[in-house]
Order: structure tokens, then sequence, then C-alpha cells
């Protein structure tokens, strides 16, 4: 029968304890969330959520076409306009999720000849990237930049290093300066994912790359999401003009997909306003991130010191990660699970976001419930 | 320096003629759409975008996570379950893109050691699945059923046939019956992009795998767009319930990314019912784009005959269609206009859509246009 190897398969996962099932939530809940993305809090901010029902209605329920036929509004191009000159690039680029903007930037600026250098650690988007690339990967150790020299020494052609700002499962940052030298060096350019880092790092939110003050270079490209800090969905591609014009022309997720829908595009351009006008917002998603990993650390749970809005804190095992998960739900709590195989390295974890409007005692009941409920 | 061969290639498109620019249009244009993919005409429509804008203010600017973390929401499951029932499924999963639904379906069911056989006319986000995928694939003619049985004779282990249903760039329809035969007799499964068939084909829309009496079957798995007929934003796969659940546990753009807007499900759920309360729209789709054709044919032009809503005239050349678009611009008509790379024979055409609420003055005055800009 066609689809029958999948029963074997589920049949593994079910004795691996790693079955996934979704949870259709309710718009609103009791629990308190450590779980979504939404770091600045602003996914539910009404001046956010009525910027996506003015687009909608002045604009349509969709973009109604490939960016280069009619997907392309006024509305797009002013979000772009402005999105680049928050993070200081000359340029921006809007897809219709952050997943297709990392396949646009790896694909297009890795052309058949070329090596990409890629972090061990990195999203499996820009995995994917690298995967669909003309050119060679070559996986690096993770946030190590004489790894990354060494694996350009001696390449001919093109070249790009590429790794996330912020890394998803721990929260990690990556060691920017260090990395743009290393690619300076061999005339390599620097991609970067900025998804966890736009909003909450860099002066009033403009990312990690502009905190590394290497936005704007003419050799580093940016990859954002709209659906983290800026509470809404889609993603943009932020470099050099000619880098911004070459994707227009070249990158397949641009060219083959429809324009992101323009409510997602008026939800977003109404957070990067309000962030601008409230800039204490970033600054405060990391200092909650802070808070809770030192309050974690004191109830003696095993977490890792946050470089930006994620904090992860070590389970035994996937399955009691999941009961661990499960055991804070049933006190009102939602964290993440992340196991095998989201995890690179295997090791199970709670995943803890720290969003901007966490109150003290909301932070205070989040290490609490955690804290009583560790396997 | 870094990016320094982008500008050869850029000059290499210069001179080729085949340089990509965006050109963002206004919220209200005099000019007469034919180049949209808004089949049904329920982009604007206030039922859509109202849909957009409560689910906005209900749920959200955004997800605000993965679908296995927060980002699912009773609105995507509601949308799921509509959709699987409209188009005759069991079970359906939404995701943030077509593409990104595309690029799940074939990599999620293409392991390793499997065998995929593509059309050679299928869209770039399966051909992208198809690179991604672990199988083998085997390219074979297009709309050929005889030569995917040959591609699927004497394999071991698990295959699938891919394709188009309705074809992006002439809008020719596949033999699903007899591609449904050519996989059956081989164990193989059938996976089918309804993207240009949801919405015009089909009992009151219900696409080409239900008008061809293959949906449902549990060896068929389909996808569909929102971003079209629906007029809003947004992927989804429709299949058996176990490869639904296997593709939540194994689909990498399903997990790795951001869940669907709640303003994008909003809308395709209203389009939907409004589609399934107004079922004629699907059928003056149909209807329009034949009645396109035939006054074409008849001012002496080269029109494919059409098999859902897209109507595909020839152009001598990459800069004579793009000329020609252009003039038809002038002339009040926008039209889309298909050149290489984005075309797989290399031909440049004018690419037209019949939208179910075009008027009989509006098809005449197009086809007037076209015919006095041609080439």
């Amino acid at each position: 029968m066609a689809f029958g190897w999948i029963d074997e398969q589920a049949e593994q996962r079910r004795s691996a304890g790693l079955v996934r099932t979704l949870r259709p939530r309710p718009a609103d809940t009791p629990l308190l969330d450590l779980a979504s993305n939404d770091y600045l809090g602003l996914a539910r901010h009404p001046e956010v959520t009525e910027g996506a029902a003015r687009a909608a209605r002045t604009w349509g329920g969709g973009a109604t076409g490939s960016r280069l036929v009619t997907g392309t509004t006024e509305l797009h191009a002013e979000l772009e306009h402005e999105l680049a000159d928050f993070c200081g690039f000359e340029a921006a680029l809007v897809f219709s999720s952050g997943y297709a903007a990392n396949l646009a930037a790896v694909t297009a600026l890795a052309p058949h000849g070329s090596l990409v250098v890629s972090d061990a650690g990195n999203h499996a988007s820009l995995i994917d990237g690298c995967r669909l690339a003309r050119g060679v990967t070559q996986v690096v150790a993770h946030r190590d930049p004489d790894s990354v020299r060494k694996a350009l020494d001696g390449h001919e052609g093109p070249a790009v290093a590429v790794s996330d700002t912020v890394f998803s499962v721990d929260g990690d940052a990556a060691p920017l300066v260090a990395l743009a030298e290393a690619c300076r060096e061999h005339g390599a350019g620097l991609v970067l994912d900025d998804a966890h880092g736009l909003g909450v790092l860099g002066d009033g939110g403009r990312g990690a790359p502009h905190a590394a003050g290497v936005a704007g270079a003419d050799d580093v490209v940016v990859t954002v999401t709209l659906s983290k800090s800026l509470g809404s969905q889609g993603g943009a591609v932020l470099g050099p003009a000619r880098v911004i014009g070459h994707l227009v022309n070249a990158a397949r997720t641009f060219i083959f997909d429809t324009g992101l829908a323009p409510a997602a595009a008026g939800a977003a351009l109404a957070a990067l306003r309000l962030l601008r006008r409230e800039p204490g917002r970033a600054a405060r998603a990391g200092a909650v991130a802070r808070e809770l990993h030192t309050r974690l650390t004191a109830a003696g749970l095993e977490a890792v010191r946050p470089d930006a809005a994620v904090v992860s804190v070590r389970a035994p095992s996937p399955e009691q990660a999941v009961r661990w998960a499960a055991d804070c739900r049933a006190a009102g709590l939602s964290v993440g699970c992340f196991r095998p195989p989201s995890v690179p390295d295997g090791i199970s974890r709670l995943r803890l976001t720290a969003r901007a409007d966490l109150s003290g005692a909301e932070i205070e009941r989040a290490v609490r419930v955690i804290g009583d409920t560790r396997p």
C-alpha cells in the first residue's frame, strides 16, 4: 500500500516517546505564556491588530499574486523601506515567511562553484537553504570564527558564511564581529539570521547586526522574521540594494510565491512603529530573560545564560521533558518543549521565552512552577 | 569584493532583456486586472476582508510560534476541518504558504530509498521539494502517465508521483485519472498540487482531484493554496489522517515555521464559506476563461485552450512579451508576462487569468487591447 511505511515510522516514534500532536488553543486562555516567540508582547496589541485589520480592508485578504506580478503593494514597499531604515540597511525585501526569506538568501547568494560555510547549530531553514543551494556547503563548529576562517582558506570563487545571530534552541549568540572579520579577510559574504535578535538586541531593538556594528556593510546580508518581536507573519532580507535586486531576479521563493498578505504587512508595520516609539520594550525583554535565568539557577535548575530573550533549561530525557512541560501546563504555565529531532545535539529542554510585558510576579510564579514540577 | 559576482549576473540579465523590477501598486487602480490569481474575485470581497480583520482582532496579528508550540489556534483547526470536508479528504494541515505546503508534502513523503517521479512542467515549489527530498527524483515527460508507469516499473520501496493538476504557465490540466491508475498499479502514492484547480474545477470548486474522483483516496495527497481562489495567503496539504499525522511529525516547513497568521486563516475560511454558499462562482471562472480563449483565437492570437482559469498567449520573444504587457498596461489592462527563467520551455507568453467577476464588456475590452497591442 502506497503510504504503508508511514505506520512503521509512527510506531517507532511512539515507542521512542517522540510523537507530536497539535493542541489548538482558544483565543483567550488563563495560561501564563512563556512558550511563544511574542518577545515584545505585541501580537495582541490593539495597534498591531488594528494595523492588520485596516490593511485587510484597504488592500484585500491576500496579495493576489507573485510579488513580480500583482503581489507588490505600496504597503509592502513602505514596510520594506521602514524595516531597512530601522535596522540600518540600504534595502529590504519582504517574504511570506522567515523560512522563505532564508531559503532565498542562501540559495541566491550561493551559486554554482561557491562555498557556503554553515554553523552546526543553524536553524532548519538555513540548513534547507544550504541543501537547495548550487554551491557546496561545509558545516563548521558552533560559534567558531576560526573554523569559518579555516573553511574559507584557499577557496576560489564566491563564498558566504551563514549563521543565526541568536540560536533558537539555547538562545546563545553568535560572535558577529569575529565572524565578519573572518569573512572580510577572505572576501566572503556574511549571511545572518536575526530572527531572535530583531526587537530584542541592539539600540531600541535594531537587532544583533546593528549592535555588532555590521549592519549596512556591503558584505553583510541579514534575514529577519516578522512573526516574533513584530507579532505578525512573514520574513525579510536586508542588505545592499544590489543584493536585494539580485534576490528579486534570482530567488525562487520570492519569484514563485504569492506576496505576503496585506494584513501581515500592516501588522508588522504597526509593530515596528510602536517599537520605534517605545524603544524600552527591547531592553525589557532582555532584562526579563536575565532575571528568569538568575532565579532558575538560584533554584538549582540547569539553565543556559541568555544572550537574548530565550532561556533554555535542560531536561534529563525526552519523556521527562514532555512530562515536565505537561506538569507546568497543568499548573497554569505554558512552556516550550524541544526534543529530537528539533534539537541538533539530541538534548531535550524546556524552552522559555521572556516577554517584555511579563511582570515581576509572573516571573516569580513561572520560576516557582518550573521548580515545583522538575523531574 | 564579497558580492561582486552579482554585478556580472545583473549585466547579463540586462543585455538579455530579462531584468525584473518591482512595481508597487496602489490600493485602488483603474487597471482592468487579468494578471492576479484572484480567480473568484474574492480577495477584496467584504466578507473575506472582514474575516481577516475579525480574526486579527480575536486572535492577534500573528500565530506567535510554531504550530507545534503556540501557533495552532482553534481557528486553524476549524479551517483545516472545513477545507478537508469541502475537498473530500479525511484531514488537512495548513501552512504559511503553498510553497511551504509543497516542500512539506514532497519531502515528508519521499524518504531515503524512495523514488519521486516528477512531471517536467511542475511548479518551482514541487521541484524544490524534490531537490530537498531524501529520495531520488526522476523527471518524466509532461502530462504523460506512461512515462510515470515506466519510471515506477521495477522500483522497490516507497514511491510517489508528483504533478500539478493545472500547470501554472499554460493552464493545461494533468490526466489525473490515468496518473492515479499508473500509481496504483505500482503501489505508489500520488501527490497533486491543486493550486490552480481549487475554486475553479470540480463540483462547486472542490478542485481537480474531486472532479477526477480521486479525492479522499488512501494513496492520494493534495496540496492547495489559500492565496488564489480563496483570496488570502497560505497553503494546505489534504490527505488521509495518517499522512497528515506524519507531516506534523516529519515536515520541516511545518515544524520549524511560524503558524499561518490568524488574519490569513480567517480570510480563507470566509472565502471558503462564501464559495460553498455561491458555488456558481467556480463554473463562471472557467466560462470566462473559455470565452477569453475563443475571442483571442478569433482575433488571430495564439492562445492555449484553457482547462481551468489560466489563458496563455504566446509572444515572439522575451523583449516583445515585456513590451506587449507594457502596452496593454498603458491601455488600461494588467496582464501577466512570463519569461525565462520562469518558463520551463523558454517560451515567453502573456498570462491572462479569468476572474469569475469579469463582465462581458470587460472581457471584450481585454481582448481588444491585447489584439491592438500585439507585436
